[in-house]
């Protein structure tokens, strides 16, 4: 799989660092969002950049998995949470209605029928993957098909006008599919053991984790640890997750900006970025959640994520959380003074 | 002088509790926002709380120390920004329009005259304080009367609607000022010894931070090592401290959501935690900044901020910044659907 995706030219970096540092407050600090307006600039390769019709994608899917045991939720509850997305109850909806983002559902594979509806993209691969304890979650065609619909999505989205893409997620089960994911793809020598990498998802008591990790343990057996990113999605993933691994491809073939949210969202993101290390620098960090791993994938990438506020829900509710916060980035660059203009006296 | 703030009722903390947890989303999944929740629910005694009429104060004042050498900016910068907050210019324009917060800036005691403005509240005491190396930084008159406006502008929004206030600062000198009353009222007890709690401001380099902590061992050579809140403003602080002080104290009074800033602004609420203690609960810690002490200010309050981005640029940007973290979790709290009205199933 080829996906044509190149880093931002750095040779508008010095022009954009002298913009933020006309500004009239002292060098540096805006902190962070100094570095945010920075990397928007290098993305858009703008002094003024623009963020247009930001958009929220929850991918859902259905993981076999779930009926063995590895979550402390049965897996209906993936598509009554759908349901309730399209209802706008969830906390994602309540989100991205206060930041004003577009909320979009994705259907990758969720095992229930939902008709056309408005609010969901009907793109599902399958009724859910089938169990990784017994044998490979999906087959190399339902693994490329959920890629190319993703990438196909995030090229369409920016066809449509839209520079900045928020990704989420509703699965029953799979932060256990993204405990292998990231187990594979940073492994032993990057801290992600088994064991460090298995959390409790949902919300599983003692016994519960215990069960879990035993499953996934057995998982491992049966599949092994290939390294291949392909070969560990169809072994373990989601459809949910390799289609956000596509849309992530296509957002930066696009040169988007990407918003990446939790732990099973950034699971898709190790898949993508071993596939395309370039895509890293068109990606924001929203968040760290509870879930240990979380923290293992940040320092594999080498990245640290805006916020932290023990968070572990999903649906891309840290990235909408942040959102905020790519705007000041963008707007202090565009809106702020200089010490010219406003006639500051310099240090 | 008699504050009359009572700790929030905690008799709807339940109710409120068995709300958050019914929400469709794991028990304790939204963190911090949840405990948010709680606390917002706790002040306005509330199931339903609202936030109403946000108000950012951005209070000036200058500091005689100014002119000795404890700032990297010459202290005509004050009266400079503040110029540049009436034009809509600074850091925190930008970013109180992105989040709807209304901004008002009050002169505490700038060596200027700006005459009648729009969006200036002219609570002048005097044309900054007196430097404090050499003597008291103000006189007890001073003082009562700077805290006496403050507890009247915040009675006096309240009045008109508001219930949310966040506060900011700006005055060159200031942080110099803040160490040293966090000095006084933390304590070295507190970790909180001169050396320790004295940071480079907005940018001294080591030089300049060498300078500034003697003089600042030089005042307090001079007027010693004051423990009660009110000897210590008087000695020490500045109109913009004192008069914030008031300000949340007044705050307090009237059951509203106070939104702390950085380093000066704590360095103000110490003062008025000391006077006051049970204005701690109506107080929301946006963010942790770059300076040094402000960790040792949250430390001794027994509070952790909602985010750190490295910032250290004060005027009330990072309580503009977590505004919307605020916004979200009363948002969740009154918007999401729960298990029951979403038919999602339970664990």
């Amino acid at each position: 799989m080829l996906f044509d995706i190149s880093a931002p030219d750095p040779a508008i970096a010095p022009a954009l660092q002298q913009r933020i540092d006309r500004k009239t407050k002292p060098l540096g600090a805006l902190g962070r969002l100094e570095a945010l307006a920075q990397q928007i600039g290098l993305i858009q390769q703008r002094l003024e950049p623009q963020l247009l019709q930001p958009q929220m994608l929850v991918f859902a899917g259905d993981h076999g998995a779930a009926c063995a045991g590895v979550s402390a939720y049965p897996q209906d509850v993936t598509w009554q949470m759908v349901e309730n997305f399209l209802a706008g109850g969830a906390a994602i909806n309540v989100f991205a209605r206060q930041m004003e983002m577009n909320l979009t559902v994705v259907d990758a594979g969720v095992a229930h029928d939902f008709g056309a509806r408005a609010g969901l993209v009907d793109a599902k691969i399958a009724r859910g993957t089938a169990n990784f304890i017994e044998r490979p979650a999906m087959s190399p065609e339902q693994r490329d098909e959920a890629i190319a619909r993703g990438r196909q999505l995030a090229h369409n989205l920016f066809e449509n006008g839209c520079n900045v893409v928020g990704f989420g997620e509703m699965g029953i089960g799979n932060t256990a599919a993204a405990s292998l994911l990231t187990h594979c793809l940073v492994g032993e020598a990057g801290g992600a053991g088994l064991e460090t990498v298995t959390g409790r998802g949902t919300g599983l008591d003692d016994a519960g984790l215990a069960r879990k990790r035993s499953l996934l343990a057995t998982a491992l057996a049966r599949g092994g640890r290939p390294t291949d990113p392909l070969a560990v999605l169809a072994e373990y993933g989601g459809f949910e997750i390799a289609m956000m691994a596509g849309a992530m491809l296509g957002a930066a073939e696009r040169r988007m900006v990407l918003l990446i949210d939790g732990f099973i969202v950034t699971s898709a993101l190790l898949v993508a970025h071993a596939l395309a290390p370039r895509l890293l620098p068109y990606c924001i960090f929203a968040h760290r959640s509870q879930e240990p791993g979380h923290a293992i994938q940040h320092r594999h990438l080498g990245v640290e994520p805006l916020m932290q506020l023990d968070l572990r829900l999903g649906e891309g509710t840290g990235a909408a959380l942040a959102w905020p916060l790519v705007q000041a980035a963008v707007n202090f660059l565009n809106e702020m003074a200089s010490f010219e203009s406003a006639g500051v006296t310099e240090r």
